[in-house]
């Protein structure tokens, strides 16, 4: 009996094959990135089980989490289960490739959330590509996006930034520059790092800076604690536990132009960054509104008073 | 015959009290923001169908589409069904909060994806927050990480923009902005607009920066095209339809990334000036915009060629 392709019914059809998958290409399996719960089973889609109980090669971030999850949803995997975490991604995506090439459908399970928004699955995703294979999804939940919608926070626009760097210098540059942000911010964050977060975030941003800590979303404790950054930082004293998405408003437009001395912070740590001074100018006039020669006037001052602070605390000591 | 009060078994319970709902509130409705699929329903997750089902308010984007999506999934809908789009969001507010205050959970279900991400949504939610109501989720589907997992580019950190403005100072004064953006860029396009979008960002970012447009997302006609935004204009100058989300890369830290001897030797100062290597290759990592893998490979490579350099000069010099 010849067997048919191996294509599971509740997995999407292919792309149009002129442009994700070139010709001679149709025998070739395709990447399937599928959302996993972040907690409550009942959020994962009939696709998503469809998929488990049928694609012949399912890469997992943690294998035991995956096999957990079919039983929850009393699924039978058929297929051959491989672990697919950060550690093992580079040396997988060879095996990952070859099994594509041979007809076969991988699909890519984390732990919680879509494949490929801060886990893994991006390597995967650029090999399978460059090797003209077809990449598509099952979508589903994602912490980032869920966070946004209970925040109550604008989300007209936003940026993800994942994990802060956890110390020294890139952190704080890091922080300058999210200063002059004004989309709503999203980050990933431990429960043990929580409170020192919020607190450089209330440095950085301002302890009035609206925001929205949102901890274990869709299971039995979730909790959405909304407040300014200064009052999140009093929350976060206590204990803290859990998976936690924290969300922050971006810098208010306003009618008042940002100070001389903000400006020429923002030109600094870009050009701590590695950008050369004129090109962060460029930069901050561009994301301030401000013009340009206003924001080298700024640059030209802060040193100048810099100077002068120098000379003033000199005589403070005598 | 006493009711217990309205709360749908799928929908997650309530939030930890002391955060999101001050107490005397236990009896008020709950805000559950529900993601629907793109386009295929067997997208859609348990919770949504048993959250149609059983919530006795549904506000729903486009209420024959909700009726459709319901009767593909063999839901009988047992609630109140209100219209709650763009149009009329503003009037509908007080009339949902009042029916949470009197006890009903209020489930919100857009055209497709999470509520309130460029959305009919955000003022409910801010409204409700202001009225000390609680506001959940039911995650699913979202075009912005779907597209963003698909799209084979960077997605540490991302920003989305959603539709570009239409034309004038305000169209190019965020695409001056987005020049200098160093995050992968998510937008919503219309196809009669993308060719000029790509055009005009092609213009503003450089004709070889990496796109993707992402079309039609998860239905029969699904298509992901990728490249540099020129070749996506030469594609978009065709006969382009259906839904598109656009992934745009960010701006490279320089035009050529430094080499891999260069990393090591930024490394090598700072471990000179007393950081540790770890630090040395977070630092030099951020500073350049390279990922800290490839400064550490760099760095070992540097070594291992160090090594085999020090052997050829002793050969070449016998």
């Amino acid at each position: 009996m010849t067997a048919p392709p191996p294509v599971p019914p509740a997995v999407p059809s292919a792309a149009a094959p002129a442009a994700s998958s070139p010709a001679g290409r149709r025998a070739a399996g395709r990447v399937v990135l599928a959302g996993a719960p972040l907690g409550r089973v009942t959020d994962a889609s009939a696709g998503l089980a469809q998929a488990l109980a049928t694609t012949p090669l399912i890469a997992a971030e943690d294998t035991r989490r995956l096999h957990r999850l079919a039983s929850d949803l009393g699924v039978a995997i058929a297929g051959r289960v491989l672990s697919f975490f950060e550690g093992n991604e580079q040396a997988r995506v060879p095996q990952l490739i070859s099994a594509l090439r041979d007809g076969l459908d991988v699909l890519v399970v984390t732990d919680a959330g879509m494949p490929s928004v801060s886990d893994p699955g991006y390597r995967l995703v650029a090999a399978a590509i460059e090797a003209g294979l077809v990449v598509t999804a099952l979508p589903g939940p994602s912490a980032v996006t869920t966070a946004l919608a209970v925040s109550g926070l604008p989300v007209d626009r936003f940026c993800f930034e994942g994990f802060l760097p956890r110390k020294g210098g890139s952190r704080r540059r890091l922080l300058a520059e999210l200063a002059g942000e004004r989309r709503t911010m999203v980050f990933f964050e431990s429960p043990h790092r929580i409170a020192e977060s919020l607190s450089d975030l209330a440095d950085a941003l301002g302890a009035d800076r609206p925001a929205a800590v949102c901890r274990e979303l869709t299971k039995t404790y979730e909790e959405v604690v909304r407040g300014p950054l200064a009052e999140l930082c009093d929350w976060a004293a206590g204990d803290v536990r859990g998976e936690i998405t924290l969300v922050v408003a971006g810098r208010p437009d306003r009618s008042v132009a940002p100070a001389a001395g903000e400006l020429a912070a923002l030109v600094g740590a870009r050009e701590q960054a590695g950008q050369s001074r004129k090109e962060a100018i460029a930069e901050v006039a561009a994301t301030t509104g401000v013009a340009k020669r206003l924001v080298f006037d700024a640059v030209v001052s802060a040193k100048r008073e810099g100077a002068d602070a120098g000379g003033a605390a000199g005589r403070i000591s005598d």
